[in-house]
């Protein structure tokens, strides 16, 4: 249909003039699933144009349509080498696609140059360097420009990110278990140290560059494994996330130390390249009905582009977001237990990493919030 | 990226207007896979809008969204009974995505009533009455009509699609094999009675109202068969646009018998929902290389928005097209034997059905060829 | 390599003499999954034979391998419509493969002709009938029968079985939970209201008669989703089954009123055919390490020949033991909330069906307990 | 059932008595599918033990359950580096299972002592040295040694599998294409200069050490692609094959030039784990019906333990034969281009790898040639 673009008066793009102007994006680490689904996403983007992609040792030099064949005549921008100088050059906004480590030390010179940043790893999610370093094994590099860092999760965060010069954008599980849990928490119904994350994703959340046996097709193929029990990273940053729906946390100031209630997190992998779906248990402190519990989601995301509250009865499927930046909840309530169960699911590459990130892109640029984001889920 | 929407100045958005007036879409049969996808290509359609969509039975009354969960908040009209009538006062054009043996009784009242039509389904595809009822094992109703319908291979007939009030949409299997050889046939390079079509469809192909023991989840997973082999109602529909393209026949014209060299072809079903891999083989006339064979193809197609000719070497895959309008061509000359093999990738629904009946509709309503077909493959 | 049967000295087998007799076996509802999963596994059987198999309708009078073409030439067997009478005489063992509420009324006259009986369906499962119904929703028509059932679940009422005349086989999750979770009932290790079963099954656990859109093979390709939220028949099943490892609970004798903590189960389907993966949580009473919850874990399975607990810091995966007999177990402490975290993986039709239901008929004829089973999970 | 081994009454095992001894079994390169695969199915063989498995590298040292978790309880013999003086000692047949241009130089040492081989490499299989350094670029390290191998498919080679000390165990792809169409070959039926072979094979048929990129499960899932079309080295073995089926070649005899029509052979990737479907193609020399073609078929294979030709009308299916040994086979013919098409399904690992390599075993030492082989295929 033909698009009813409502933009910000003040935005990025109606100052520019749409049609001579777009934002120019670099794309940090082009040659990874987020990579290049930021720029299969930027292809569509009417106010946004992928202006440089990098990516390192012999892939620079390449066609990302190389790469990617499936991005052939759609983005056969050709990979170079970081240099921010030539960035800051020829860009407005950067997006860093790279694993936990990298970015850290490559922000802060993007920053200085005036850039705004989206850093789609996990090098400035967790406000706590100490809960970092505990759970990436790694000093930070950068714990000042750390300070600055807003936790990308629009439906919970949007006055910030459109304020910021660097956000986070948060994790794949992390996404659909804050949001999933979130509504129950800063609403009291739910005991915090009551909280299980079983999340189970596509195998493409674990990278392109991670292929090995574990990720062999004749060995993933028909499979389905819990992985990381107890140890996921992700654990720590979806405590940050309850803990700011929790409290009146100034989420994005300042480094504070966090009391977040430890939550149990298990994920699984997947025999299918999209999605997540996590289901999250906590109990009720008093009873409530899944009809409820459901108007409690439902209020808390009323107009909200990207979140699909279901009707109580229906469920979520990944195959109902693959493609998409939704995020579909449902809600159970288990009587017998006084338990809340509710049931998230995302396309972990675009609502759990590019898309997310195009949708803070957005609303850091003052563009519409949907720009770029519009398309369908891919079904069946 | 920006769009930049090179329109036919005599176009029918630009003469309503683009911002007052877009096309006003009827979907008949929007119950099925074909019908879901030309709803979800129309959300993001810049000059198009689904206006009626219809299913029978009990569907008749509900949303859209609540038989395709996928399309909640993308698409939510209502569905309802098939009314010529209502149509045409509230329509430009009308998509009929219902299974062989429905359309032909339906199309010549809508245009009697002056709505252009593309039937997705098999209906009008075969120009010879007596091809259609000894593959279809039916009478044809509107063998008059039939006259009048154009094959809707933009690649080959765009022309007289622009011309047209009823475009007959090709089959999934046909849009593969056809591209594939058509070049080679056209150019006298192969021997018409050498060619071999071997194919592979994901399983949306069957439909949606196809379920049954033999497309049960337990026992299409993990397996691959072949189906109506040498049988195939694609069959003729294959030696009829090879004919097109070695011949001067004229097509879209009155009827008249062509005589095709029968092909082989031989389908088979893949454990994946979505994609077509056709995998043809041709005896060369005299010896060609790879590098010469590809020269054909490549000229063939110089230009063509849809259909990406690989280089040598490179060979296509499913994933490369899913969920666009692309398709992909690979070629290999076999020198022991004195074959080309060309093998052709597309997303069956998309390019081997909705995607390509909304390509044929922009060039009947001169539109932008791309219009809504701009989505970049989803990949991985 | 050769088998070394080490059989029971007063065993059926041997007393029959195994080169003239083996025990001859009828399967009930031989046309699902189960039933030719009881007919695959039977066709290694070194000490039975698969005499009689029922199905009824229009499948009464084809053979097994028309229904089931992986099985020509394995067991051609012809169906027939259910006659106790005439399996009364041809007959030693009964399989009943129905589901749920077709086998109780066939039970009783099976069992007064003196035959023994393994009910793979629900009917015989949770002895109290007041929780039959209530879950169930339908009045059990043989009451009294049920008293008699014994629960066969080998690893914890292999005594009672060899005893027993009627065998009721557990669920297929079920028997992942109670494997699970029952080592740390039995040793008082867990708080009994802090039970959470996350488990995820292939789609073959919906059976073959259940072929419909759900389960429509482009429609679950690709897909993950919850479904019986909290309502899962399962859950009073598996809440028995603690039950009986947390007391003295006389399981397999007269009626008595249990008191059973309620659970929270969820149930997911995984878009591949076989395989079931739980993973349960429950809050430890007091801190233990997960080498200490393994020992409770390894010592109640030692010597048990389809039990593996694994090693700590390995996992269980489905295609490790798909198409065998095993349920692997692997254990995780989350020392941040003093919960436990036990995950079993199972293939649902040979341990979660019909190879339990073998264990079992081997146990009550005295014979060798891993008859018939003792096939290596099928990698990759 | 009870097994009724009717055995040669020459046997290995009767000579040396079954209970006392059984055929003390080598794997070299059990760390790969088909090595893995191998103890699979020893595991289960009445009259075979491994005794010695080999791995090289860090490999060696460690128990094949730790490589292969699924094996845990199965097979947990330690994995050793390969020592010809040991194996000598202690084993009475060697399998080996590496990449080509391994075996070349361990079989002539392990002939040598006595030792009967059955190589399931490349090295082996084609009587043609040249052909065999043209298609796998290598010089033959033990050209006198491959004029005694024998060709192992038992079906059409028996006897001489039977006096053979060294068998070539045929490749994955040849065992379904030559089975498919050595009945009409021989039987003069078809052109010989037409027929194309259009494969497809599971994931695994790549082997274990294979992973990297293009395997990488979320590439891979969802895909289907064509490789290495009109250049595989499976084309040379399939044309010996068929030459062998066609004429009075001395097929095992001394090294002979073959005059062989070329085919086509286009091999393709499934998204699954197991299987091959391999449809043939073939120009028949004068009119035959589909009846008469599958009396061929069926007379040829009349009597044979793991070849099921279909009933015309029916078609092979991969799921109906994973995880045994059984080749089936349907046959159509195109009666409108006068074509024969053979479709046959095998399991890549079980048939075309080491299945078929116990088959040829067990007629090399005298066993009955289905033991350890009688497992029905894992359906759904």
């Amino acid at each position: 249909m033909p698009r009813r673009t409502i933009e910000n008066p003040d935005s990025f793009a109606t100052l520019a003039g749409m049609s001579t102007h777009a934002a120019r994006v670099a794309v940090i680490g082009a040659s990874g699933y987020g990579g290049a689904e930021l720029a299969r996403l930027l292809a569509s983007h009417p106010h946004a144009e992928l202006t440089i992609a990098t990516a390192s040792g012999e892939r620079a030099g390449a066609a990302l349509s190389d790469l990617f064949p499936s991005l052939r005549g759609v983005c056969d921008i050709v990979c170079e080498e970081f240099d921010a100088g030539k960035i800051s050059e020829s860009c407005d906004f950067v997006f860093i696609a790279l694993p936990h480590g990298k970015a850290m030390s490559m922000v802060p010179p993007l920053l200085e140059r005036g850039l705004k940043v989206c850093d789609i790893g996990a090098d400035f999610r967790l406000r706590d360097v100490d809960v970092f370093e505990t759970w990436y094994k790694m000093p930070h590099a950068a714990p000042d420009t750390l300070r600055h860092a807003v936790y990308g999760l629009p439906e919970w965060n949007r006055a910030r990110i459109q304020q910021a010069q660097l956000v986070a954008n948060p994790g794949c599980y992390p996404t659909s278990a804050i949001l999933a849990l979130s509504p129950l928490v800063a609403s009291g119904a739910i005991e915090l140290n009551s909280i299980i994350v079983d999340g189970a994703s596509g195998t493409s959340g674990a990278g392109r560059a991670s292929f090995g046996l574990g990720l062999h097709h004749p060995e993933m193929n028909g499979d389905f494994k819990a992985y990381n029990v107890a140890s996921h990273r992700h654990t720590p940053e979806i405590e940050q996330g309850l803990q700011d729906a929790a409290g009146s946390v100034d989420i994005g100031g300042p480094h504070m130390s966090t009391h977040v209630a430890p939550i149990t997190f298990t994920a699984h992998l997947l025999p299918i390249a999209r999605g997540i779906l996590s289901t999250c248990y906590a109990s009720l402190k008093q009873e409530l009905s899944a009809t409820q519990v459901h108007e409690i989601m439902a209020n808390t995301y009323a107009g909200e582009p990207f979140v699909r509250v279901l009707a109580v009865g229906q469920m979520p499927q990944i195959k109902h977001v693959a493609g998409s930046n939704f995020c579909d909840l449902g809600v159970v309530v288990d009587a017998r237990t006084n338990r809340a169960i509710v049931v998230a699911a995302i396309d972990n590459l675009v609502k759990g990493a590019a898309g997310q990130a195009i949708q803070n892109m957005n609303l850091m640029c003052g563009l519409d919030e949907t720009d770029g984001l519009k398309s369908a889920p891919l079904f069946p």
